[in-house]
C-alpha cells in the first residue's frame, strides 16, 4: 500500500472489524472476528493488536495512527472507555493498553461517531459543515456535526439523538425514560410492539409470527418488516407508527441543529428504505421552513464500512502526525 | 464612560431597547422606546440610528461596534433581516443601513441567540463551553453553544429549539406541525388550552376567567398561573402538562446536546420560577446519567437585559476591533 493510512477499528459486540484506512477514505485489507466478550479487556486487546499487526505486514509499512470506535462511553481526554454495556467494561484504559503494545497514537472515540465522522469526511456528509447522522438499528443513534466541527459536549455523550422524547408518557425505554425516539422506532422496539400485540392476540398477528418462524421470542424488526412486505395490516401499523416517531424526532433534529444535510442509516434503515421518503416527506412538511429548505434528507453512503473508515480517518486527522 | 463600549440593541414587536454595553458585560445608559412597527423598517432603523447616538454623546466616546438583536431570520454574512414576522420585514439589509447612517461596524443576530451569548458570556453561562439556553415566553426560543461555540447551522436558524417535537399527532402549532414544545409549554399555548377548557365549559374553569377580568379573550397565561397558585385545580392541571412538555423537551436537548449548564429564561419561567426545579428533577430522573450527571439546571442571571448586554458582548467580540 502507498502513502499514509492509519488502522481504522470498529468494535463491536459480536466482531472487530479493522481496515487500512488511507488518506482518500478508502478501507484496505478489510479483517472481520468475532468478539469475545468473555475474554475481557486484555482477549479484546489483544484481538486489536493482532489485527493491527497483520494490517502492518499485509501494508508493508507502519499505520501513522490508531483509530478505535467503541459502543460506550468514552473519555475523550484518555481515551478511556467508561463504560460499554455490551462488553460489560467499565473504565478501561483502551488508549493507553493499545499504544503501549504497539508504540502508535490511538484516538478512542464511541462507535457512532466514528460513523458519523466518516460519512461527513468521505461519505453522505463529504464537504458539509453542518450534519446531522441518524443510525437506526436495534437502538438508535447519532453524530452532529455543526460549523465544522463534530459535537463531543460537556462529557462527551453528545449525539445521543435515539433519546429525544417524541411522546410524553410514550413507551417504557430502556434508558429508564418513556416515549424516547428509540422507545417507538429502534429496532428493538418495533420488535416489543410486536411481540405485545402478538400477546395481546391482536387481530391479524399471525403474519409476523410466521415470519419469525412461530416463535414469539423470534419476533424481531426483522420479522415485522417482513410480514409488511407481504401486506400484513398490523405489521404495516406497527412500522407506520415507528416511522411516525423516527420522522418527528427528525424534525426536531432539522429544527434544533440546523443541518444542511440529514443522513439516514442503520440496519433498520437498510431493511425499509422507504423510511428515507417518509421523514423527506415529513420533514419538508412539518419543519419550520428555513429549515426544511436548506435540509437534504438522503441515506447514509459508506454502508457497514463508515465505522472502520471514520476511526481511521479520525485517527490519520487527529493522532496521525503531518501528512 | 472609561474604555471601550458597544450600542447593544433589542429590537422587539413591542419595544427598541438600547444600551452601552462595557468589556464587562454591564449595560449603562438604558434607554427604551416604543417600537414604531407602523413606521416600517426605515423608523425603526432611525430609531436605532437616534439611540446609537444618544448613547454616543453621553458616553462621550463613540462605540466600537453596534450590535443588534431582532427577533427573526438573519442573514448570517450580511446581517440583513431575512424575515422578520413581528415587525413584517422582508429582506431588509438592517446592518447595511446602520453602517452607512454611522459608519460603525454593525453585527445582526436572531434576538434570542443574541440573549444566549449574554447569558454566555456574562451570566448563568459564564466560563462554560457547552450551554444549551432555553427561553420560555410566549413562544420558546433558544441559544445552544457546543464545544465553546454559538451553533448557528446551515442557514443561521440553529436553535429552534420551541419546534422540537414531544407529542407527535399533539396540538397544532403556529409552526404548522403538531405537538412541538412551544405548542403546548409557550404562553400562547397555556393560554390556548386554558380559552379551549373554558369554551367547552370544563367544569371548575371560572377562577381562571376571573383571573382574566371575566373576558375569554383576555386569557392568557398569567391569568392561568394567577389561577393556580389560587389553588385552581383546572389551572393547576394545564400548567402540570406544560411543565411536562417542557420537562420532556429539555430531557431531549440534554441528551442531544449533552450541555454543562442547561439555562432556563423567560417570562413563563419567571412567572413561574418553580417550572426549573420540575425541569431539574426530570433531567436528573430520565436523561441519560452521564448527561444528566455532568448538567445543572438554572435560572438565567440577566434577565431582560440579556438580549441588550449579549448584543453588545457580540459587536465588542466580532466587529469591534481590536481591544
Amino acid at each position: 500500500m502507498k502513502g499514509r493510512w492509519a488502522a481504522g477499528i470498529d468494535v463491536g459486540g459480536t466482531k472487530i472489524e479493522a481496515a487500512a484506512v488511507d488518506a482518500d477514505g478508502m478501507a484496505h485489507e478489510a479483517i472481520r472476528t468475532a468478539t469475545d466478550v468473555a475474554a475481557g479487556p486484555k482477549g479484546i486487546t489483544a484481538a486489536i493488536v493482532g489485527a493491527v499487526r497483520l494490517l502492518t505486514d499485509r501494508a508493508g509499512s507502519p499505520p501513522a495512527g490508531i483509530g478505535i470506535g467503541i459502543a460506550g462511553q468514552i473519555d475523550a481526554a484518555t481515551g478511556s472507555v467508561r463504560f460499554a454495556p455490551n462488553l460489560g467494561w467499565h473504565d478501561v484504559p483502551l488508549a493507553s493498553h493499545i499504544k503501549t503494545a504497539l508504540g502508535v497514537a490511538v484516538v478512542v472515540t464511541n462507535d457512532v461517531r466514528a460513523a458519523a465522522f466518516g460519512e461527513w469526511r468521505h461519505g453522505a456528509g463529504r464537504g458539509l459543515d453542518d450534519l446531522v447522522c441518524v443510525y437506526v438499528g436495534t437502538g438508535i443513534g447519532g453524530g452532529i456535526v455543526s460549523g465544522g466541527r463534530l459535537l463531543a459536549g460537556c462529557a462527551n455523550t453528545a449525539g445521543e439523538i435515539g433519546h429525544i422524547v417524541v411522546e410524553v408518557d410514550g413507551p417504557a425505554c430502556t434508558c429508564g425514560g418513556r416515549g424516547c425516539m428509540e422507545a417507538i422506532a429502534g429496532g428493538w422496539a418495533i420488535g416489543r410492539a410486536a411481540r405485545e400485540a402478538i400477546e395481546g392476540t391482536v387481530e391479524g398477528s399471525g403474519a409476523i409470527l410466521d415470519a419469525a418462524g412461530g416463535a414469539i421470542e423470534a419476533v424481531s424488526a426483522e420479522a415485522v418488516a417482513k410480514a409488511a412486505a407481504a401486506g400484513d395490516a398490523l405489521a404495516m401499523r406497527i412500522l407506520e407508527k415507528a416511522g411516525d416517531a423516527l420522522a418527528a424526532g427528525c424534525v426536531s433534529l432539522v429544527n434544533a441543529f440546523n443541518p444542511c444535510r440529514l443522513v439516514l442509516g442503520g440496519g433498520v434503515i437498510d431493511g425499509m428504505p422507504r423510511l428515507i421518503d417518509r421523514v423527506r416527506e415529513e420533514v419538508s412538511r412539518y419543519a419550520l421552513p428555513v429549515a426544511a429548505a436548506s435540509v437534504e434528507v438522503v441515506a447514509a453512503d459508506l454502508g457497514r464500512a463508515a465505522g472502520v473508515v471514520g476511526a481511521g480517518s479520525l485517527a490519520l486527522e487527529t493522532v496521525g502526525g503531518k501528512p
